[in-house]
């Protein structure tokens, strides 16, 4: 490593984003994007903002923040917006996270969560699973320092109720409990509602995937006052105005047109549950997803052997080099038309042809 | 402050940005934005982009990253992009500066530099500027963890030399030197080619000023591919994705309209020195400022109050209440037109009308 970079930047262990492959016809199924465009009303509204480009944006998200607050039926100031969750969660970490307190995190998760732990020297616990990776909520009990975890989980898609973040929150007094519901569009319930009765509770979604967003990079977080002062304290730390304004005003067009994405969303659903059948017919061990991607495993085959072969296809899908999930594979739901594609040539590798 | 935040988000001082007052015809020269729009490409190459935004955009600033390779002169690897240039330093901060040595900064500075200090825990010494806020090249040599300074200075608009800044670079070795050149198309030279010379040295730009894109939030650095390997392992340690589609497209096509933006920056250097022969004659001691704003003081006025006559007649411009420069204003380089409107009200509020 070379001699000019701080300790932290030497010894750090950078999180791996999903790759962009250049490949072409690729069938794209690696990183949860949304097989649909996002809302014309999204394209509208940015030509009609490009005109001012010339002036600084609104530092806290302007149309998206109002937008944000109306979608959640909160006030504007229960809503922090941000560049994308993964900078949300990063500003996160370190308005609420102290470097003398362990935090909470599961043992199979967003694989960006502990980078953000050792960029910010945070100590962190991992609670366990159950063999099935679902979730004990009780292991998320008790914590010294703050909870934070997906719901639906990444990568398994496993959700808990919103009953069981309730028990959660309340078994974390005088911490923060983060939930991070980047794939909460997808089947499972938000837990939005709870921030009105619990101060200690944020939630944070992404409109990378629910509104075919991930291009545009935009996230917001519902919460207490006090805790979206926390999130702009560090933000006004950091850079003033991570939002441009286009993505402000195309984020705010999106939430805006609620029918449009009910759609999309039930057709991913509907072309998950289909997938999930036939994947099962093949004999794969099928996680209960409730998210726009499935987490998959065969006992004949190698995870690893499998993305290689789909790969060769022309079909991309994620591995995760990791404890305990190392021999699955994490699967975006594309179009019927893609996850019929995979299937067959899936159905033609396990076949040995 | 509030129970749950961390230690952190407590003790800091945020950085203030420049307002955006919602005021109807306002003439707006208090955060340095171009007055003329940004080329025409930008708008054109953000169009083409905007059907692509259920992808996630590249992460290292794609076109953006090649247009600023080809624009300096360097390769791809030369290059780190980022969402603005106070992101691209909020990363340097991280990347090249430790808590147990401290850095060198002006003593009158750009206002962030000791906010991402103090989120990072670096300590920092200030060089002195002499009385007419010249920089002495030698007060920045021999630091012991680092060196950071705009050129031209900012809120001053004075330069120094490349061959100034190759001797603080040759007095520092072992530590980088960060120039931060945020406003260096508006006159002063660029020590870009210095970058093939010295490996600790890191030269950052923004789109921001030259090119008309404030809201676009666009900026690089040019340096060894030593650093920037350093700055995208704390990139990659926080947030994969900081620049969206739509501000990659934008930012590539404006570095590649050379004429357009020769153009304008040749009419504001033209009304900045119109504009300083002006106020020279209404009294005001005014910097040799190269930027695109001026550094005025009145022997007659507290600059407070004539910010505050400025605003009542609709012209916003910026103070800063610190230490040796509590009497001057910063005035933002807008059209010939506003300017001269700036000058008359000025003119009235001296004369006492």
């Amino acid at each position: 490593m070379n001699k000019y970079l701080s300790k932290k930047a030497r010894s750090i262990t950078p999180y791996t984003a999903g790759e962009q492959p250049e490949i072409k016809n690729i069938i794209k199924l690696n990183t949860n994007e949304n097989p649909y465009p996002p809302s014309p009303e999204v394209l509208k509204s940015i030509q009609g903002e490009a005109g001012k480009l010339r002036l600084y944006p609104k530092t806290d998200g302007g149309v998206f923040r109002k937008a944000a607050a109306e979608y959640e039926n909160v006030e504007v100031k229960n809503i922090f917006c941000a560049n994308g969750s993964d900078e949300l969660l990063a500003f996160a970490f370190l308005a609420f996270f102290d470097p003398d307190k362990a935090i909470k995190m599961l043992q199979v998760t967003y694989s960006f969560y502990p980078v953000w732990a050792e960029l910010y020297n945070i100590p962190y616990a991992l609670a366990p699973l159950n063999k099935d990776f679902s979730i004990d909520p009780a292991s998320l009990y008790n914590s010294k320092g703050g909870v934070i975890f997906p719901n639906p989980n990444a990568p398994t898609g496993i959700a808990v109720s919103v009953s069981d973040i309730e028990d959660i929150v309340k078994n974390n007094t005088g911490y923060i409990v983060i939930v991070d519901e980047a794939y909460s569009a997808f089947g499972a319930k938000t837990a939005v509602i709870l921030t009105e009765k619990y101060e200690n509770l944020l939630i944070v979604k992404t409109l990378s995937k629910s509104h075919a967003l991930a291009g545009l990079r935009c996230a917001y977080a519902v919460g207490s006052p006090d805790l979206i002062e926390g999130l702009e304290r560090i933000k006004d730390s950091f850079n003033s105005y991570p939002l441009d304004m286009l993505a402000q005003a195309g984020a705010a067009a999106a939430l805006t047109d609620k029918a449009y994405y009910a759609q999309t969303s039930e057709k991913i659903i509907n072309t998950r549950e289909n997938t999930k059948t036939a994947l099962k017919a093949l004999g794969f061990d099928v996680t209960d997803s409730v998210s726009n991607f499935l987490f998959i495993t065969h006992p004949k085959i190698a995870a690893k052997i499998l993305m290689q072969s789909l790969r060769e296809k022309g079909i991309v899908v994620r591995h995760f080099d990791k404890p305990m999930i190392g021999n699955h594979l994490r699967v975006t739901v594309g179009t019927d038309e893609q996850m019929d594609l995979f299937l067959k040539e899936t159905a033609a590798i396990l076949a040995g042809r």
